[in-house]
């Protein structure tokens, strides 16, 4: 047996049990007022964008995460055409968001701007070129405040692009029922809302305080989870609406609606879709 | 930050990462011709089975594993009476097995007498007086022997629960082509046969190879994979038979079967079955 | 580079750093109402005593430890007969201390039962048949309550062999005043004491602590470390006596008193006694 | 028992542990032809420099380990004027170097243009300006190379700050019996050389053969090891003469031959300088 030594990451999965991976090579590091970034080569998983340690998207499976977040969310709409993105500053789900031609605009709120001018300089295998696309507009600030400021009733589709809600105070309120009534304002008549939402086989507690205010305020509610290889463990989501019914869209229309759109997708399609929502999420018991 | 020191279990997820686990006590250890069984109490999994360093199975979520490995093999067959088990020294698979009431006779055929006893003596909590049952029949014999010797069309069922394919020249063998022609022969005119296969994300090559060795000699076929949380990915199952298609057994006849024959389930049943096969695996791209 | 997984023993040098030690075999385990313990084979290090996690001992360095902890302080006195040994349960403390043909008498006191008898049953490579030796007398009981109890001036050497200073409050007792004033008290007019004491350098505030204890109360005191390989740092002690001046005695006569006693060591001799006190200690300033 | 995740630096103390620092932050991050530079912060160590993942020097302790390389060669020799350095870019071994007054010339030797403008922008803590003294020389060049080419009897200490001798091929001619007869060659009549060695009590062998190849070339030899807290381990020196008896000279001399040339010390002097020599080195058995 050798030894393996070198830089490792070693990710918190929970506070009970870690994931060590190696670093290859550092490409690029900065510090901002927020929080440290790191464009980094991961062994097996290729560029990695990691920030304050937390690996946030590899090359190898970044897909994955990305098109599980967005396009439930916008097919689930007829016609989306204006979007707000909370986070996401390496600019991939804007890409995803971008693949739909029904779209006029799609905002995209980031609260640190070092975070999306590094994703400019080096994350172009992630952004592809989104940030330059006349639709799209860039606001560098908090995404509470950006919401609370927004007028209602003005958007299609919110997609909610956060870090974990157990990652502390601050993360805690972009979770919170105060929050999503204000996302549900600013949504049209027929919005749709989708969140990441951490764990919920380990973080049971937080998760279900996250779907239990996302139940207070939408009529409309669905439940999945996905398998991220390098997070190690299924990234939950959370997706509502004013007045769709996420079981309603069967799977012929979501596949018809992508394709309509002229959306390619690696990961999910019509049967996938179904496969998440069949499937729902396990609650564990873990969290002290 | 605090340190963290003590007994730790590096399972390696793959060539390229690790997961690092904390082991509170340990109950006990001990060592046969061909293994090291350990029973001890990892940090949030509670109880599990440790052999070879590598974790088999934990109090938490076992059920994921093991009911996604028997049930949908068990239920695609109209009425499984006689059931081969290759493997499975804990009593699990078994456990699950006879919680059909169609079943007259379960063989279970482990190489290990050590950890069959070890299991006897330990994992209540796992095989909850499964050997004990009079349907069951324990078998200390290397499986392979066992099948080639088996009479022909003898099983409904034949359920492989076996280490990783990629675990070393030994493992490969129970998923060579030979040794599927053996299991075709020993089943029944309907007979189904089910095994789990590793990883096919970060194992592609091993896992196309034991899929192919399927297709070769099974003419129905479906693959499907689950998250099990103590494993940190999905473990992939290839689920085969000789007549019966997977894929047209419904939702509502999936889980009539379950309430006829007496099966209660904390994970798996007709949506989620559906889940699975809707889903299907990813087949990476990262084994060397 | 291949993975390194299995069980690793996980040791916290101090709260920054860890080294990782690689556990081949688990020959043994039990646990008593104080403690863990566990002979285990340490890649590279051998058979080795861990209790509740932490390296007591390996079988390729102990001498190393044992030699720097014992001969000092009994090569300090011209006849020592009656010897006090606190903790060293697994008795290689006590065969150092046997050695020396000037014993009449070698009380060895540990609070573990469990320990000692572990050691009886698996540790011969250690004590080596000490405890059969009709010198000794192996009494289980609290050090501490041992010696509050012990008759004044009884003993002519007092070794303790305990558990860190900064291993909690109970060991913490074992460094005090107090205890160094009972210490002196229970040894002869020309009587001599030596204790281990951690690390110096990692420790710093922890081990001013205990020196200046041990300088409140004997006239005669001196200080050294020594590298264990295990430990993966050096091992402080605290040389100290009523009488005699540790700087006093010479190279030459530190090697004829080994040698009259009949005393063969791997480690220790005239020349590195003097390399030890020369040396003398670093007091780092890491400690919080 | 908090959770430690993070950026970890795993040091291979040799193939069968490994030591694991905390990084609180990457400082710079160079590449060049020949390695990977970076300067990190440690977790208790403070500012280190890092090359291909191994510590070369912290803040809190590389004190320990230049003035252990580079004074007791100095002072061995009565008037040390010309004086070479191979390897050392960090520019701490010519800051020691420098510190002697009777230096009219010191060239330093360094393979790795981008170490040593790496050094002058960031580690002013370790070189405190000695690239800019008027009696400094700095080369870019193969340290063998420029040995090989340099005119005989032309210094009168050479001092080796290199990688381990068991870091790879290229590492091990530099503790070839050829170079140390050019090393030989290039020294005065009454010249003197030191190398630092790695570590003869887990590399045993290569230990052997850097001391034998040494023993063959010069007639005056002495070993001697340190601890330094960062490496885990203690480093062997090996300091040979053609003339000179490290044995003979007194503590008293040790001390006024610094006192005498202006020399401060934080670590070495007179009486250590005699601990090291008596306690000598101890060779382990444990390299394959």
């Amino acid at each position: 047996m050798e030894s393996s030594s070198g830089l490792l990451l070693v990710e918190p999965t929970t506070w009970y049990f870690q994931s060590m991976f190696r670093i290859k090579k550092i490409y690029a590091y900065e510090k901002s007022k927020y929080q440290e970034i790191m464009l980094v080569d991961i062994e097996g998983f290729g560029k990695s964008l990691v920030i304050d340690n937390l690996i946030q998207s590899t090359e190898k499976d970044e897909y994955i995460y990305h098109e599980s977040l967005v396009h439930p969310a916008m097919i689930l709409h007829p016609e989306p055409k204006n979007i707000l993105i909370i986070g996401g500053g390496e600019g991939a789900t804007l890409r995803e968001v971008l693949k739909h031609n029904t779209v006029k605009r799609a905002v995209m709120v980031d609260i640190d701007e070092v975070v999306v001018n590094f994703a400019r300089k080096y994350l172009e295998y992630m952004h592809q070129g989104s940030f330059e696309d006349e639709r799209a507009e860039i606001v560098i600030m908090d995404g509470y405040e950006y919401i609370r400021k927004a007028p209602s009733e003005s958007y299609d589709v919110v997609i909610l692009d956060l870090t974990d809600p157990y990652a502390g105070e601050i993360a805690k309120k972009l979770y919170s029922e105060e929050f999503y009534r204000e996302t549900y304002r600013i949504l049209r008549g027929d919005g749709v809302m989708v969140t990441q939402a951490g764990n919920s086989f380990f973080y049971n507690k937080t998760y279900k305080y996250v779907y239990e205010n996302i139940e207070k305020v939408y009529p409309q509610i669905i439940e999945y989870w996905v398998w991220v290889p390098s997070f190690t463990y299924t990234c939950n989501f959370v997706l509502a609406s004013k007045t769709y019914d996420p079981r309603k869209i069967s799977i012929e229309e979501f596949d018809e609606r992508l394709c309509e759109r002229g959306v390619n997708t690696r990961f999910i399609n019509g049967k996938r879709y179904y496969s998440l929502i069949y499937m729902g999420v396990i609650i564990g018991d873990l969290e002290k």
